[in-house]
């Protein structure tokens, strides 16, 4: 199997993509890596050559840089090398950290849509209290969504669910603002009756409250709400780590107990961190394209090449094809 | 000052609604209170008469009920009792904790829209680290909402923010996928385009991840989306408590450690507690309606009383009607 990486995408590139990938190569002995960026720079962080290959160039989308605009004038740019590896099937899957607009775009222009697929979603995988994870699907590969999107959504997720993540009959919830059938808005409202006529394990309306206890396995919504919260997480959970951090360090005792419990508490955030989780896949696509956080070190790359392997072993996308068919 | 109060409404009433509401007449001289809902259960809980009457009422609006069709047909329920006070005059402001789906139907066919606003929006105060809080609207009044909406949102969350909250020029954010000017879906780009040509302090997009940082006095979204944030704050919160205490009992030193932490714990959740910044007002309405939090105990239905107070006092209602001409 050979995964081409996005060598320059991230905040922490290329230094902990190349280790994370060295990491990989190492840990999977059936994993072969090109990494498309810098040579030079890339060399400087390797130590091994054994199994991994290095594309050239000079070229790089920025976290600045206007998605679309950016994917069709940079046409060197190392994002868009090595989408076309996949697209010329010179490799399985793609990976970045990058521009998450650009590898959007770029899963669309460079990779293709699959046939069937109307629009494309980002799913990232988020945590729960129990630790089984959730699909959460679309973050925002598509903001203004209709209710056929959210059924391919659901469709995609489950099946992903099922051969990736190993979950037996997935349990895919369509996000609202109750749990009641006649709830939501027109796009809520169409979709449940959609999802009622599938052969997917639909179990109905599910709330945002109710995510992270793990009240489904695959959380369907438009890109729009999805994005919005997935960063409501984000920003809850880091608002009250600096609360916390503030209480604790308010007085002499506190700041003791707080050392005894350094370890307790920083297991409560690798559990809430989802890079953990790997990265989050992009549904729809005539190959697997992953986009790694941006703030990805080379354990999340590494958990991201994890999954992305298992993502081509299991054959996903020829399934969701047949699927679709 | 008369404020009518349904006293059946929420999960602990009528005796959390009662004390509350006595606790208020004795914290504000000027304050008269009309408990709505059945004589003998608010009686025997009340220690005083002074400056407080009950209007009887045997029916009462379940949590369970179909909010219209409840509203429609249950005509001497305490909720639709209460609001009636408001509409005839005969009170200044209308508090419940009940079924908030009901509330907002006996909002609109009883109180009635003021002239001017085409939907009325539901706005709670959420926490921020800081403490200031800032105001998120709308969490499901109107979950399909139009551009116009929005703005009406922003020009009703502005003048409340000033008048009732004391803030100076309240800073007005639009929430969206990013901060971008172009970003967002069909209905963020043309709300977007609308608030700049008004002359509220309107600060641009903002995203959900910074709201609890208090990136924002009044953040302005459509119902469903404000909803879906609203629980995902809670959602998320909740569960990080769930996780922090697993963590914290899994060990002997780590359990000897949060005895220690638990008062600095306690202030967290109180910070985090929005119940404590009072209930969710509905503007857009003829007179002041406000929805207390449905697990609302004594001091959280103090805290909506004082809030229903200033917003009688500081006149909103009119100013609103007089920015809408």
């Amino acid at each position: 199997m050979k995964i081409a990486i996005d060598a320059m995408g991230g905040d922490n590139a290329p230094k902990e993509i190349v280790i994370g990938a060295q990491k990989a190569v190492e840990a999977f002995s059936d994993l072969e890596i090109l990494l498309v960026g810098d040579e030079k720079q890339i060399q400087s962080f390797l130590t091994t050559k054994e199994r991994i290959n290095i594309l050239h160039t000079e070229e790089q989308i920025l976290a600045t840089d206007e998605p679309v605009r950016a994917v069709r004038r940079k046409k060197t740019a190392s994002m868009v090398l090595g989408a076309t590896e996949v697209k010329e099937a010179r490799a399985d899957a793609f990976i970045s950290a990058g521009n998450t607009g650009a590898l959007m775009a770029t899963g669309l222009f460079v990779v293709g849509r699959m046939e069937g697929i109307d629009r494309p979603a980002l799913a990232p995988t988020l945590p729960t209290i129990g630790g089984e994870g959730f699909l959460l699907l679309d973050v925002g590969a598509n903001v203004d969504a209709k209710p056929e999107n959210l059924v391919q959504y659901a469709m995609m997720g489950s099946i992903y669910s099922e051969k990736v993540r190993g979950v037996a009959k997935p349990r895919v919830g369509l996000l609202n603002i109750g749990t009641e059938e006649k709830k939501g808005n027109e796009l809520t409202k169409k979709t449940f009756e959609l999802l009622q006529n599938t052969d997917i394990h639909f179990i109905g309306n599910v709330e945002a409250r109710d995510l992270l206890d793990g009240v489904c396995d695959v959380a369907v919504t438009d890109g729009f709400t999805g994005n919005m919260i997935l960063k409501t997480v984000e920003g809850t959970a880091m608002s009250m780590f600096k609360m916390i951090k503030a209480e604790l360090m308010s007085s002499f005792t506190s700041k003791m107990a707080a050392a005894v419990l350094k370890p307790n508490l920083k297991q409560i955030k690798n559990k809430l961190d989802y890079s953990e989780y790997g990265g989050a896949a992009l549904f729809g696509l005539n190959a697997p394209v992953i986009k790694a956080h941006g703030s990805s070190d080379s354990q999340a790359i590494f958990s991201a090449i994890r999954q992305t392997r298992e993502f081509v072993q299991s054959g996903v996308v020829a399934q969701i094809k047949d699927a679709m068919e």
